[in-house]
């Protein structure tokens, strides 16, 4: 019985890559978290550390660099497929590439002048191997609140469970999702928009009898309006917002008053797709 | 020559309150952190333990809650007014309350839908004692770039120096600012969108030879436009984007694409204020 | 073509439980973050609100509390299976329950006094379904460098590398590592050091040529000397350390002073397991 | 009445920096976040982007690095002392300048193989200006526990208080300390190693009736221990240890499980001197 190298793969994660595209006065501004992840032959250098297969991290990072420059940054997904087919196409031990790619959203102030949008991330995973390609489009760090239309109760009660039943509660999580494409050819932008609005509003307008309905709505409706995705993934955590006893100070609190927790929460994550279409680990 | 207590201060730091006003199917949402430190009549908790004089710090936390419940939150500098002063007023042993507060931007999306607004946050700190009372506004993380029309040359060269001089870069910043009023009647609301906006629009509006030129020119603007307040301490980061050497891949990079650096950093800090208004430390 | 649910699940994420054993004068500590993950029938949830097959996470969350009396916390794999048995065997409509457990480790300065260890945690995952029971241990954010005895050449130049080959660099790492075990019934705390100092003397002792031969290293002698483990996982970050060009100044920088870069690092992910032990991700 | 300039000050802010010591096999390392701030004649820069007085922060940085290799790094108040005296030596234009410094720990394990410490930071402040100069030294994020021995009792009792009182609970904190000398001559590592031991010992060995008690005790014994000290600040968050209530699962809890808070938290502040040495906020 002897000890093997199994799976792995190596990359450079997190240049931090500010694009501008200076059209005279009126400038446009891309700002990305590129991570690569290549494998393929790496047995040697594993094994005895010959590194004739390994193409440097380091060059990695140029590569993300150089191609700023030379094809410019629209949208994410495109970059992702454009650097990881290099990848598998110019290196003969590279048998699989996988570029992940978080987007940091800046508003317009002026001509040349920007705000950042604060913690949302739009994020794009690429994934190109030897038998297909994959895009998975996706955000982050959404927070939402609804403060009223949220019930929770009729769940299963056992010998540890004190939580009351209620009718009224404040449902809160950061949205994190992740969806995938049948096709690597789509207008990323309007998708990206239109995927993120369907998520919005399903979270907004479901009555919720519990946070997993919601889920379940929010993928559902980002399917029925974008043919385009075949898959969504969603992890939502639940923020608990406590209501706070009053009593002892001689003061109701119907829903007014609360507190924000910090830990722990509640996460519930899980997975609506198309049934023709099932769900693929590896493209996430 | 003995050992003796110096100044000295306790309290809550960072109670987490959500306030929600219920009016019909539309709803208001105040989202806060509330840190209080108080000082006073403390010795003898220190040097013997004994907690005469002490008000809880649990008590106060449950103050800050059933404060939100019975007067409501509406602007932070009048939360923190009304907490300061109760603790000044109705503890002998109390000489001194500070309450600092942060709050957490929300934007509707529905009746009672909304959403975050990212990491920017607005900040209140209220310090009341028998001498007075001062009222600190302020802003943080609000992150803005400018992506030509900085320059940087005609600095000290000395033997350590390398840096090249530069008629073209980025200058890209996050605000952290704060601001004292005279006053303590003041449309806080009004005078938060005034000095931010006055803010905004000086770090837009300058060509830029150096970011204390910025800092001062935001500064000044605030104050000209707003003349509540009497003092701005402003703190900028100068958050570097590194020009690329693409050389290497025989391109060049006419202030195109940029490393966006995490450390080191700049860092300048200044203060604008009223020839007649001289800073005062203990406000802040 | 139906839209359908996948794969999902759900549970209460990091509860905070510290648990005291006092044994007269002497006190001992265990400090876990505690993050449950249960799977089953929780289509009604999802599709309708039905909650009559969900146990809340608030309940999960004081079950937790609860055992940690009951029954004490010894070694955090048997907390955690014990947990993951409890949920599977008392709920009929959890079909598999996870248990991922981190440990905060802290060390005795008096009878009942402590100090924490800074970063470093011990992990443990476990997963019991219908088919079995899996353990995962492991450990995280354990900080090594080696000052020298790591080489850098001999790798892929393409038109985008510039990075100069190196016989002497630093190499530093944080350590993020996970082994599987072939049973259940193991000296959890002798493996657990075992494994650790397996991990550490494999660095140590490693002349390295790139981070996945020390990688490898790393699994093979943790296999080697723990016949329970069967697979290892290990994610290395290269924490790169920089030479600093000192020329400019008149000084030759023969590797004594160094950058300790931020972002972008190498990122290094690999398997090592025994070659009648498949890979199995269901338990990580 | 105008608007004028105040307090100001500039600099690079967290250069890290590694130094190895290469002594044949066995090496040294040092592992240092440097923050450098200048003021002085810094008025033209800000009201008109004249740059002739700046020393640019790019060559604050190159100087760290420099110092770091003709001068080596023993003790971080050295360092510091080195550096700010270099910055108002030679530059007219600076008057005062301050260099703050983290230390981080590294254990040997082997002749050129180390582990980083953990979370526990050591520090120096070193200000120098035409006036004179000042050090002073530091810990953070050393984390400490009493799980007994720590009342608290005999408070104000307010409308406002629900807190129970105690005779028996969980008492931890994280250390943030800062201790200022008369003098910068001194043998910093055997001083560091003292005030760390004298605030250890006084932590454990107090029985508390209060953190502020703690906090003071501390104080005086580094003072008693060190006659090179001269005052000592303290920042004690009081990392609430909340005793769970088990009585709905029929069990009892006599101080053994208990949920580690994150917020809200007590934060004690406070300083203790000599009394012939005024606290001197302008050291700190």
């Amino acid at each position: 019985m002897g000890i093997v190298l199994g799976p792995n793969r190596y990359g450079k994660a997190e240049t931090r890559v500010v694009r501008v595209v200076r059209d005279g006065e009126r400038h446009e501004l891309r700002d990305l978290n590129v991570s690569v992840a290549l494998s393929g032959d790496l047995d040697a250098t594993h094994v005895s550390g010959d590194n004739a297969g390994v193409l440097p991290t380091d060059t990695q990072k140029n590569t993300v660099y150089a191609f700023a420059k030379e094809h410019g940054i629209d949208q994410p997904e495109d970059f992702g497929l454009r650097l990881a087919r290099h990848f598998v196409a110019t290196q003969p031990t590279v048998h699989s590439a996988r570029v992940h790619i978080e987007q940091y959203g800046w508003h317009r102030l002026g001509p040349h002048s920007f705000q950042r949008d604060g913690a949302e991330t739009r994020t794009a995973t690429v994934t190109v191997d030897g038998a297909g390609e994959w895009v998975v489009a996706g955000l982050a760090d959404l927070v939402l609140l609804n403060s009223t239309d949220s019930e929770f109760w009729g769940y299963v009660k056992d010998p540890y469970t004190t939580l009351p039943e209620t009718k009224d509660r404040v449902l809160a999580t950061a949205v994190s999702a992740r969806w995938r494409f049948a096709s690597t050819t789509v207008d990323w932008a309007a998708s990206y928009a239109g995927v993120r609005a369907a998520l919005v509003a399903a979270f907004v307008e479901t009555y919720s009898y519990s946070l997993q309905q919601t889920l379940y709505t929010m993928g559902r409706r980002a399917l029925e309006e974008r043919p385009e995705v075949v898959e969504v993934r969603l992890a939502l955590p639940n923020k608990h917002h406590l209501l706070v006893d009053l009593s002892p100070f001689g003061l109701d609190n119907p829903n007014e008053v609360f507190v924000a927790a910090d830990r722990p929460y509640g996460l519930i994550e899980g997975t609506v797709r198309r049934s023709d279409a099932p769900s693929y680990d590896g493209a996430f």
